[in-house]
């Protein structure tokens, strides 16, 4: 049978760097986990084991330390450098797509100051970039994951199809837990403060998670993007996953005891997973920026 | 902003179910993780919370046990049997999704004997199913994932681009190591013996894998989906994921020894990642079988 | 062979507990996961399979929601509650451990306003709390874990012993990182302000970190636990366990550059793993405060 | 407060070394994972960091590979090669502690017969062993770990004590889920075949779990234990853990269906824990062999 290589990529998967700056005796951190994928005119590697047209992934590893040593700034912007330099640098390579997740540091305090060198890690929330840089274009993608959030009253889900397999209550009154995944597409690759946007995006987003007296987690995520694109004119379309991590009041009754939503058990599996894009009409397009990695779905 | 609702997919992940059959006294089991994603006309419950066109996940994974008290097959099967009934029966639900896990069981031995009821996991390899069902048609992926293999010579990596950032030094014998994650599209959904179709096409690969000697990952990956499709009519295009799980020679120099690919260390991150399609010259359209899930790229 | 039933405990290990407090319209949330371990007269159940002295765990479940009924308060009492009732209740069960993992949650602000129900997951940090009773007495540890810390600088590493398979090269500035697991025993079980003690600990412990100028990470660690003895007079022994998470400064002379101490790989596998306890030498006896949990070593 | 150092202990953890034999063209694989433990006159470097009696966890590191040039054998040799070395050549080390996990690999077969170099990795149970050696003598323990069973019929749960919590209801008929970590101690260190003597008391404990009609997961358990130490005088004290790993029939009567126990949900947690030790009347002391690592109590 006749076949032809399809859609293929390949590159270093995460890259574990950590960059200390030092501003006199004041340090700061930047600590991250880099991959990169890159496609182009690699036929022959595939059919042949032709390595001619290959940038080996550890040389990309070498490139993400060589750059971290010039300093990292916001992700996004470190994505892009990256993402340029893979692009354009060789002539094999078409398309470099560089996504970076950032794990947040907080300075220890002593005797109420600020440590000059010391560190906790922040929280298991991680903000990441992805640019995706080629002949035609720029693209870059904010986001967040991990962000775990709960609300432990307005919520509702009521008025579902109902048919012969169905068996749950309509409820009133819930708890709304999610983790949330979130990624952001900007209008250009020129946002004058990445954190900044990074920031108010995030910001907005869980606002609108608290403010919404929530009828369906659709609902919710829904009102989440939305309120990203209304309030940041830099962000042009938002992208959710968010599982939705039941929490089922413990029926009390054998024990003669009420349970009025106060006692829960977190449940593990299964659970439901709730994804959906919104973007602004006047969005340009996504080019590349969405294409899956990994390439094959989950 | 003006904005809209784009791509969106909602179900229930991870239904954990196990299916004992009973023949007489003697047992077999079916251990599955079962994942339903539906999309369609969906547009109210993220604008509204309007639930009115909502199957309720919980509903969903109802409907996984009942299908599973009327047995389970082969996991093709049951996939699809699943999928057919979500796309049919609801006039808002348009397309499902229902991506299958299966873990093999392997049955203990007294006194040399087959246990008729005892049984141990038998490897952490596991298949996979996918079935898509709409009103254009039906779309059926076997695969497996976790497949860990290696080679401990008869791999080559040299001739490769080198830069300024090059330090890698060509190798003519390493050991090639990685966790294969593969799927593979039937040119229908009618396949006599999902069975032996999955066992003969996990054995082509396996044996693809053996037999290349190998220049780059990127071409025993196409090595082996090649020989799938080659071998088996009704596979029409295999995608395949495959981390280069690095081993490093130690270097023994500083303890007066060599080390001739004796001693390695086996690294966890960073890793390379090789990814590609093959198709068939004839296959047909592939449809909405590749869909990404999750919705948000890693 | 005659053999003999030695040490063996049994009980529902994670139960996980969400208990919300609603004080008017405010709420608050308590995210525990609970593990009870049982053990006393339980031979029979061994050798004959004779059930007549087994709680059953699933019981031991529903006791942890009907105890969070009540309320919650402070871990280390929450424990003390659940320990003291099996200890207590069966004639059978001669010495319970119950052992709490917290998880923390932050109030969302909307507007620059706490929301009055809406949280999010304040950190992987793990509070933790361990409560041991049988008819000898009662014991209270309480701990955390996951508290991942980092120094950028003051951290040296020399005159170890140098053997034939040494190459390690002294350090006289190097990050110090590491993941902090603390257990801590009290002195009684009558601690006025568990929440109170919990916080005084944990802010000792880091701010010994941050402040010594450490010549080992066993140092490090010693210091943080004789913080803590020394600072609270109801801490009488600490117990810690810490990986030194290597971070090796990359080395950019390939690529014409320095690194001094600027760029960092940060590795996982290996890693050392630092372990010790030290007590107060007025510290009333150990008891079985803490006897092995789970029982095989890792 | 005047405070003492108690129970410390350190070394390198994790050290993942694969060691290929060659036997012309026929190779052979170790796959290992290995973590060192010392402990010793180490006051000094905990009070006041200084490293004169520290083996660096880093030359430990080194120490396995250099040993592992040497070839591998059976792992519990090669933990007591390990351990020997690090208890007899540091005067300041008193005692070692050698754990070594081992996964294993079988050979891939093409045209039916076995291929001289390529693997995949055989299941996901592991083979582990330790060795504790100081100056009063030796101690070895062998084991496995992740070893998934499961009987479909043959366990009861009757009989048990019920209180003012309970609702579980008695069963003569369920589903038994474990997932088998073992450890067995050996009566010396001079065992002529390891290899067999490990196959051995594994197939032992797994016939046991399959002959024994449970009436209790500790019955089981007690089974299991008991028929390695009468069926090998090599052994003489086991210690077992095994989560109760409930399968949950399903109701289906909401659907008009039965479910004589054909359709089960495999949870997740909470989970029952059942533990306990089984030795031999004439067993020798036990020594340090069991003592905790790590140092702290889960």
């Amino acid at each position: 049978m006749a076949t032809s290589l399809g859609a293929n990529q390949y590159g270093k998967a995460e890259v574990r760097v950590v960059r200390v700056h030092r501003d006199g005796d004041t340090h700061s951190l930047k600590d991250l986990n880099v991959s990169i994928t890159l496609s182009g005119d690699l036929e022959a590697v595939h059919t042949t084991g032709e390595n001619a047209n290959v940038v080996p992934t550890d040389t990309q590893k070498n490139t993400v330390y060589v750059f971290a040593k010039d300093g990292i700034g916001a992700i996004e912007a470190f994505a892009l450098r990256l993402g340029r330099h893979f692009a354009a640098r060789f002539a094999s390579i078409g398309r470099a797509r560089v996504h970076v997740e950032e794990y947040s540091w907080a300075r220890l305090e002593v005797d109420g100051s600020p440590h000059p060198h010391a560190f906790r890690r922040a929280g298991n929330e991680v903000r990441t970039a992805t640019a995706v840089c080629d002949a035609e274009g720029e693209w870059v993608l904010s986001g967040l994951a991990d962000l775990v959030v709960l609300k432990s009253t307005g919520s509702e889900f009521t008025g579902f199809i109902e048919d012969a397999y169905t068996t749950l209550a309509p409820a009133t009154d819930r708890i709304l837990a999610t983790a949330v995944s979130a990624r952001w597409r900007h209008a250009g690759n020129a946002t004058e403060d990445w954190d900044a946007s990074f920031a108010a995006s995030r910001e907005l987003m869980l606002e609108a998670f608290a403010r919404t007296h929530s009828l369906s987690l659709q609902q919710s995520l829904h009102a989440m993007a939305t309120a990203a694109i209304d309030g940041r004119p830099e962000v042009v379309e938002v992208r959710m996953s968010m599982p939705n991590k039941h929490h089922f009041a413990v029926d009390l009754s054998p024990f003669g005891l009420e349970n009025p939503n106060e006692v829960f058990h977190a449940d593990d599996r299964p659970y439901g997973l709730i994804e959906a894009a919104v973007q602004a009409d006047d969005a340009p397009a996504a080019g590349p920026a969405w294409d899956p990695y990994p390439l094959l779905p989950g």
